[in-house]
Order: structure tokens, then sequence, then C-alpha cells
């Protein structure tokens, strides 16, 4: 069991048990969680905040090093505007949960260096279908389409 | 005088006012203006919030139709988050203030078929330069340097 994962997807039902999103996020810093968060759409009525940006902006400001000896994990691959973040900031490594249900900018990313492991977890992957299937015009929504 | 790049030009002139990162953005839809914003790093103490994110997050939830059918100005190229988040709505037009002092994602965009539009607006440039000279390491942590 990979706890930095397991923390992503608990971040991801806390979402769901919420009426929102599934999906979740953990910055990981010299082996410590230091940002957390789950895509708050339909909480805060936010357009940007996605799991991943929920996390960067929960691990506050931070200097340009940590980002770049940080590892980001998140539930569901990143959309365009997560991967761009990730790129600002020099993040070198993202563990994908899963990126059956939807697949992001996974190539922009590793066109620009950055290693990009999918885990094709089951729990990741049975969250975003059971939440597709009930939602589908907010997962449109939340995806721009 | 284009008035949705001057409602712009407010908004960074009213980040810097505020002590912040002078870049300002607003959303046009139909002529309206539906979002307006600023670089808030200082203020909130924001990793995520540049000027185009606070626009959009201003502009709220909004159907995909709208996005599509939208135009985002921006006082500065807009840099790979901001490009990320133009690209996941699909925003098909962005005027740009200025690209002398920081270049953005510009050609990631046009090769997604964005229309981007640089004016190199002299009130732009100007906010800009004298804002690094007076805060190059706040500079630096906006673009993850």
């Amino acid at each position: 069991m990979d706890i930095y994962m397991q923390a992503a997807i608990e971040e991801a039902e806390k979402g769901r048990a919420e009426g929102g999103i599934p999906i979740g996020s953990v910055l990981v810093h010299e082996g410590r969680i230091i940002g957390r968060g789950h895509n708050r759409r339909v909480q805060q009525g936010s357009a940007i905040l996605h799991g991943e940006m929920d996390a960067l902006e929960n691990a506050g400001r931070l200097p340009a090093r940590v980002y770049r000896e940080a590892v980001l994990y998140t539930t569901l691959s990143p959309c365009p505007m997560c991967s761009g973040a990730i790129a600002l900031y020099g993040i070198p490594k993202v563990i994908v949960g899963e990126n059956e249900t939807f697949m992001g900018e996974e190539g922009w990313l590793r066109a620009r260096g950055v290693e990009v492991d999918v885990r094709q977890d089951a729990r990741c992957v049975h969250l975003m279908r059971e939440f597709i299937a009930a939602c589908p015009e907010l997962w449109n929504e939340d995806i721009g389409v």
C-alpha cells in the first residue's frame, strides 16, 4: 500500500461524501505530505480548484527548490490546467491513480521532462466510474465539455 | 483604447497598490466582462491565483458554451498553468498585454488552435519592469524560478 496514493484516495472520497467530484491529490516533499486537497467545484463553486490545484494551494507559498524536489500524487490523470501548474513549478514527478476514465496531458508532461507513473488503481477507477455514471453533466463541466 | 485591456490593467494596478504582483485579467463574453481578477500570491498567500486564474475563479462556474465564446484579456503572457486553464475550457482567443518581460506558453496555445494576440502595451511593460526591479525574488517565486 502506497501511503501517499492512499491519502489522495481519502481526499477523493471526502470530496464525494461532500457531494463533490471524487478526485484527490497530495504533494509530498522529503517523504512528508506538505499539501493535500480535493476537487471543490461543487463545494466552493470553483472553476479552478481541481484536486491537484487544491493540494498546491493548501501547501501554500513554497520556494522553487521545494517544488523541484516534490512528488505530486493525484487519483486521476491531470488535465491541462493541473499539468500546466506542475510544469510552472517544475515538479519533477507525478504519480497518477488512473487514466482509464480520463486521459490528461501526460504526453505533454513527459515531453517536458516530467516523470509520470500511472498506477491504474482499481479504487481510483471505481470512484470515477461511479461518479461519472451518477453525474455526467457535472463531470463534463469539470473538464470543459 | 481597448476597454477590456484597460480593465485588465486596472486590475493589475489594484494588485500593485495592495502590495502584490501587478498582473490583471478579465474574461469577456458577448462584449461583457463576466470575470475580473488580479494576481493574489501576496494578498492571499496563494500559489495558484495568478491574474488569469483569479478572473476565471471570479467568473464562477460556467457552461462550456460560454468559455468557447469568450475572450480572455491578460496584461502578461500566460504561464503554463494559466495557459492550461485556457486550454481546459477551450477559450478560443487570448489578448496579451505584453510578452517582453515574460514569455508564456503562447506557442503551445497557438498549436492547440487558440488565437493569441499580443499588444506590447507600454503600460503593461512598465508595470512589470517596475515590479521586477523592485521585487525580483517575489517575481521569481511566482514563475517557479
